[in-house]
């Protein structure tokens, strides 16, 4: 077997496979799914729509959207055994390690026993995470046991209504949604290579979003949104915003939300979130934050040529829908849950277990010595 | 950014990085955990200081391995909350769905905060799993609650007597120790491979071993000797099992435990545990299934020139000392964990996050059509 050299560490510019999912910074605005423009999907679909395009390589037609989400809302409940589990869950713990155990639990009680499941799996997943995430959050921080069913029509919807026990605005609504479908899909990023890797030992669903729930986990992948929050928030005005970057600049303080590990230039998810966002301030009635996240873009800009990614805009637009800053991350796995469980399918679908080499660099062949020599 | 196509699908002969951990196919008897032959290791040390070995890069004094052991006696029994989920997981559950979810749960309750906390994390589950494992088992199958704590010396002391209530041979208990060696490290295995890709987004030790837990749970991955135990029980003599693998290959069905992966002529551990699995045999006074399994060795080498590997002689070795076939893999995630968390944190120790690329084969950009024009 030979052994060949990466071009760089973390497989990085290496091809790991084929798909036909997602396309990242290669035509159009740089990002699309099955061939269509990320912003074109953010503008035109829903995240319904999306879910179904990713499982299905095609958009749903009206009567096969209504009969999905039909299936969605019918499997949106938890099992008893799962709520009795989230609460035995501190309000401490790290929300995403309450994705990831919630996820691995359904996976005792509801098992994929053969691939025929897949669809109903992934399906299940998406119905029952804006529940598992919330139920655990309410009970743990508020007191609360919470009805795991709602009358919402949407995901975002239902997510929003099931946090703070009201109906959402149609405003509120519709940016759940779009962000839902911005965060859906991002080629073999961490957590989905993650998710390949174990589908390829022909594992199941549910263990694959689980493992894929812990990549997300790391800083280096998700939390960029949670990071951006916890540093706006600490900004007076858009003056003061720029007078401290440059002081966080200057000390070599990591700033979150901005570049890319492909994105060069811009990211194409910004530029949409962001508008989003400017019109949840208005509605919010205290502009300050967006302001605040405008004076960020443009001194990150001035000074560094770096942009805003996907992320930035997004604390101020959940924080302006009252979302807890805690919780922007799981947000990220009911959304993405979407593209790791697409590229499970197409990893099964033509198959060879994922098993590379490594450089060995540690100790020349010795013999074990008695304890009593050592 | 250049793609460069990959020599073979799921990365096969290609580097996915470094490691000073082991090497497999290269010396000596074809496996090495830090330079120290595996077949010396099971020879001449006992489990804990395999592990102790993998966890800082050398055999411990008898100091260090008396210190480390206490360490981990210390640590063996569950928490109220992990035995209550525990309870409400059926005995119908796949018992890699009960490992894996125990693994994420504990993470919950005693999160690693930081990398400081690295070697507490690993031993934590290192020291949990056996408990973990037969708590739930004792507990769905037999209604029994067990004491989690017991006076045994070893890791694979400790587990046999939570199994079985009763104090382990010495012979039940060098068997043991000698199986969670050969088990404990395998270089870029799927499982590994996918601890290192969930490390290298700085995540935490209890996600990136719950994840590899969830690749181990893949048929083309762990559960080979639970195969290859259903296999052999079908098997009334020496003689049948000639005539009914002669059946199983003319109508081409897979037969587990036997070739590799990356090795060619041999496994370096079916020698090692054939020999104890004869012992075994002769203690448990009925020779019958060693005496198959020695059959089926001859008839794949006479017919196929395939070679046991490490799980064929497991299966009889385990089922002579008593172990249900379900609880396997289970087992093989007791001894693998070693080699995970040490990756771990090896990974975290020259880190780059793991982003491959990947081949579009998808659809042409294409504009989204409103609903009714689908």
């Amino acid at each position: 077997m030979v052994d060949k050299k990466l071009s760089g560490a973390g497989l990085r510019g290496q091809s790991a496979g084929e798909t036909a999912l997602c396309t990242v910074g290669k035509s159009g605005s740089g990002l699309t799914y099955c061939g269509y423009d990320v912003s074109d999907l953010a503008d035109n679909a829903t995240f319904e729509e999306v879910a179904y395009l990713l499982f299905n390589g095609e958009l749903p037609t009206q009567t096969q959207l209504s009969t999905y989400k039909s299936e969605l809302a019918a499997m949106r409940d938890l099992p008893q055994a799962l709520k009795e589990v989230l609460q035995r869950i501190p309000a401490s713990a790290h929300p995403m390690d309450v994705m990831r155990t919630g996820a691995s639990f359904l996976g005792n009680l509801e098992p994929e026993e053969n691939f025929d499941q897949q669809h109903q799996a992934a399906n299940r997943l998406l119905a029952a995470f804006p529940a598992i995430m919330t139920y655990w959050y309410r009970y743990s921080h508020d007191k609360v046991e919470i009805n795991c069913i709602t009358d919402e029509d949407s995901t975002g919807g239902h997510f929003l209504k099931l946090l703070t026990g009201n109906t959402p605005s149609e405003l509120h609504r519709r940016v759940m949604d779009v962000s839902l479908i911005l965060y859906a899909e991002h080629e073999f990023n961490a957590s989905t290579f993650t998710a390949r890797v174990c589908a390829s030992t022909l594992s199941d669903m549910f263990s694959c979003v689980t493992a894929a729930i812990g990549s997300l986990r790391g800083p280096l992948h998700g939390g960029a949104n949670e990071a951006a929050m916890d540093m706006i928030q600490t900004f007076k005005s858009p003056e003061d915003a720029k007078v401290q970057m440059a002081g966080m600049l200057e000390r070599k303080e990591k700033i979150m939300g901005f570049g890319h590990a492909v994105y060069s230039t811009s990211d194409p998810r910004n530029v949409i979130i962001k508008k989003w966002s400017e019109k949840l301030s208005q509605e919010f009635g205290d502009s300050a934050l967006y302001d605040i996240s405008v004076a960020c873009e443009e001194f990150m800009w001035d000074t560094k040529k770096l942009f805003c990614n996907a992320d930035f805009f997004h604390a101020s637009a959940y924080h302006f829908m009252g979302i807890p800053t805690k919780l922007f991350t799981p947000i990220f796995v009911c959304s993405r849950l979407t593209g790791w469980a697409a590229h499970v399918m197409e990893q099964r679908s033509n198959n060879r277990i994922i098993r590379p080499s490594a450089d060995y660099i540690g100790a020349e062949p010795r013999a074990v010595k008695p304890i009593d020599q050592r």
